[in-house]
């Protein structure tokens, strides 16, 4: 796993750097709305959908120094996600990554602004990739959709609305289900998928990281909701908040041995689907085992 | 005028069919979703902006059937806008249009992520414009920036910031143009030039068609403030708020008389930009003039 975390370290730098670039300057009038979103991009995200997005793109033989923008908007719409989820109408958090809310420092009004300012640069970013040499306007049309069905009502704002109307009712493992697969597992699987669109993969490529992108997803949330209950609270930067809001989790339908179970088949699963790009899986096949080994 | 509201009405029945069909059903899991942004989207609006979009495709003899898409998209991000808007957090508005704000009847947290969702949906009906025959991939990404940039931090959503920050405060005038250019005008300008744009428009055509969006937005948003004070409520479905929230507006700034003459010098301007379209601008010509003598 050491080579792994090299890459992570690497990318995540690279990442950061090409953020700070392609956001507004906080002196931006109106720079309310640019600090705001800057206090949210950068507020030690993981940047796990960047990552999968470059990871995508290399597996499947291309540069990833191609598909930057596009890595760069999922995680501008993975943050505008959190921003909104955290509101006090939705999911009411004070704190995330060890430091106050959106809405906690800036107000609701501008918390609800910020995110939606970041959804729609992360639409920029990714139409903006079309004037990188080598990528065509053909494939980042592709990614568009990709992108917006995956963060649509039958993708991730589907999740959180499904997740929305569980919250104090009683758990079905179905709902559950639905409710994992929309709200984290989309944009995961679309992020890899992206990568990979714009360097140009074949479709058994592309499907492939689909199947690996649903099972990391859901291996992914598990560990979420297990975290929540038995992790580190330092290490999370957050007070585990499932519990006192009677959300519907694994750990509640399935308890938490099974839950940790269900990750460990996931990760196999995902490994397996990888078997297509031979030795230049390396790097996912690792990062699918680091979803259920990870402590924040 | 006569065959401007023939005109309008023949558009306006296109447009609402096509968003039938593009929107999803309510039925569809999660239906809640679904019915809050039906429950928006037809709540009597104008359709301006789609309007705009299609003539614009017209005047640049482009067919407008082509850039119908976008011209939806446009529509579902105007509603987006004004769902937030509403928001117990940014404007506080319990009617529009003569029937209860999202907020009122789905809850601020699905008012929330309806608009999300609608915002989301613009962008993916905007790239899948680029199925339709004889409609570039390029143009499509070109109108993707477009629109992103004209709603974003430096366009509508930059406006908003400002709005909220004049609300209360003493009244300028540069303050002023600067929320109004951003807040109504920007989407009113990428309306015009999307359409163009679609339909392989010149620079001049794109250019002229700026010139002339600016124009009818400033004016557009003036008669806006000047209805909010002398408006028939009946007509405009919501009480006139503006003054109770201290907001900055034109009649505010310049009084009622010199605000209808400003509005009147724009109209002016932007039919005097309409100039290199010849014969075909009749319709946009008449559209400016209704700016100014529009009831609600």
């Amino acid at each position: 796993m050491i080579f792994l975390k090299a890459y992570l370290t690497k990318k995540r730098k690279l990442v950061d750097a090409a953020l700070h670039g392609f956001l507004e300057k906080e002196k931006t009038k109106p720079g309310v709305i640019h600090k705001a979103m800057r206090y949210s991009v950068f507020a030690g995200g993981k940047r796990l959908r960047p990552v999968l997005c470059l990871a995508g793109a290399e597996v499947c033989g291309g540069n990833s120094a191609r598909v930057m923008p596009t890595a760069c908007a999922l995680e501008l719409i993975h943050t505008y996600s959190l921003i909104h989820d955290d509101l006090p109408a939705m999911d009411d958090d004070d704190f995330r990554r060890g430091r106050p809310t959106s809405h906690k420092v800036f107000g609701e009004g501008m918390a609800v602004l910020a995110g939606d300012a970041l959804l729609t640069f992360g639409f920029e970013l990714i139409a903006g990739n079309a004037r990188i040499k080598g990528v065509s306007s053909e494939s980042v049309v592709r990614v568009l959709e990709v992108v917006a069905k995956g963060i649509g009502t039958l993708g991730m704002v589907g999740g959180q609305v499904a997740d929305m109307e569980a919250s104090g009712k009683k758990h079905s493992a179905r709902e559950l289900g639905f409710i994992h697969e929309h709200k984290t597992g989309s944009l995961i699987t679309a992020s890899l998928v992206s990568g990979a669109m714009l360097v140009g993969a074949a479709p058994s490529q592309v499907k492939a990281l689909e199947n690996y992108g649903e099972n990391i997803g859901l291996a992914f949330q598990i560990v979420d909701d297990v975290l929540d209950i038995v992790g580190d609270k330092k290490l999370l930067g957050k007070r585990g908040s499932d519990q006192d809001n009677n959300k519907l989790t694994f750990p509640a339908v399935y308890g938490l041995e099974l839950s940790k179970k269900k990750a460990q088949a996931a990760v196999a699963k995902a490994k397996k689907a990888l078997g297509v790009f031979g030795e230049r899986a390396k790097v996912l096949s690792a990062l699918a085992d680091y979803m259920v080994e990870r402590q924040n």
